[in-house]
């Protein structure tokens, strides 16, 4: 169980770093500070849950998640090389992947902690949205999670689906499945459905360059 | 003595919810995002606060703190809903109180802690100050804490009083009593009397929309 | 050596409050407002160092940090006081400055704790950029993260050539001067190189105020 849990956290460090990368590249970053908008994006959330809970920063004794920044920082920008437009929809689509693994780990963590159902929600948004967040403030963005309505409600109504299923006798593995997917389809389905609404006009994203 | 600490610290998040809350429907946020905007107002400065005293996040164990922003945060939006202008009046009334009530929940819980008095205003300001800044940063408003001079300062002079009156031995209820006082009148003046002053003109904070 | 590293932490502190301070005059803050942003730019980064090593915050205990930035703040304005124009230059050395001696202490407090060399690389260097990071968002400055691609480089180079230095078995005293020379170095280059490149325009820091 540890193990898998370990790699659903590399999974969700590894696309949270193409996400930062994107917006570095969209930035017209070079060079190291790629690396670092990276490392921000993928382990903002998780550290900030980690100081919450004031449990052990879970990067601080394992160095194999700056590896799989590298690898998918350096992946991403070698794939970037070769294309000459700019794929916002693979920056969204990435966010997206980040938001529902990152939102799963936290509500899994607080509910080993012993945290209350509704804690356990805003801990997992949290988790999910933090280092999104702060990517997007680093680079004057306006933040994803204002832009359109379902980006933290995507957490939410996942989170409450992996309590609803927790309270249902399901195993931690299924809650944490049925989590996911349901974070995951919200938010694509927003991205969808408010593609055509002012609020989520991608030129918005551009106006403060 | 632990009950009542508990009322005053829900008081402080429910005014900063309805901080968050307005400046969510001043950026026409719609539905959660204006729960995550309120959440990070109302319980971003103690959480710092706790986590660098290294003390149990004051919400981790306690929903009670959620339900206070929920409930300030609607009543905000059912309030709003049946006016038509904007109360930036309110905004300011909101975060001048919110700014008091955590700044002396600040200065106790480092006071409770053994800190120095130096640093238990420090925390006090820090505890004040940081989830309305975090909010604006967000929002991309210039952060209430640079608009005029007397906004951090009056968590300071609030501050300096409350340990004044620690020093001079009058109970913790007495010092928090001044302390909140001290800094809401400090605060209210510094609005008033910036009223005319360029610096504190609201059309400053419409400018980078 | 307890003694002496204090004395570099406190000299860390010193520069970064002067970096804060002069970017707050820049901003035309008045008063106390001065003292928090000096304050933010030169305990963010060991602050949240510590939060992540889940160590006691180095300032909470020790008032002594709290002193010289404000001897640091009220000197600076002294002396600009008698100044006429905005020296944007010693901004840059300042800050360079604060990002050496604050690099090397994140190091050395990583590896005594017992963290991987590829995890005290980062740890360093998040105690350099984030000060400035915090200082550059709350003025809504584009971050000096993100101007030259040298900024958080120097910080890793400077880091690799502390970890080598360990691991050639030199002192901890040679490694942190090793570490401190070559981040002050490569992130002074890095200024004079950058000087005439469009990236690193010093326009660009004025055209979103």
């Amino acid at each position: 169980m540890e193990t898998w849990l370990h790699w659903v956290d590399l999974a969700g460090v590894a696309v949270f770093a193409v996400a930062g990368t994107l917006m570095a590249y969209k930035k017209h970053m070079d060079g190291f500070g790629v690396v670092v908008l990276a490392s921000v994006t993928a382990i903002g959330g998780g550290t900030l849950r980690d100081m919450i809970l004031d449990l052990p920063v879970f990067w601080v004794q394992d160095p194999s998640f700056f590896y799989v920044i590298f690898i998918a920082a350096f992946s991403t920008i070698i794939w970037l090389r070769s294309k000459d437009t700019f794929p916002l929809r693979y920056l969204f689509f990435a966010d997206a992947f980040g938001l529902a693994f990152f939102n799963v780990m936290g509500l899994q963590k607080a509910m080993t902690y012993g945290a209350s159902p509704l804690v356990a929600i805003a801990l997992g948004t949290m988790t999910g949205v933090f280092g999104g967040l702060i990517r997007d403030v680093i680079c004057r963005e306006i933040p994803m999670v204002l832009k359109g309505e379902l980006y933290a409600t995507a957490c939410i109504i996942g989170g409450a689906s992996y309590i609803l299923s927790f309270q249902l006798g399901l195993s931690t593995l299924s809650c944490m499945i049925i989590g996911f997917f349901i974070t995951l389809t919200c938010r694509l389905c927003a991205m969808k459905w408010h593609w055509h609404l002012p609020v989520f006009n991608p030129h918005d994203s551009v106006k403060d360059d």
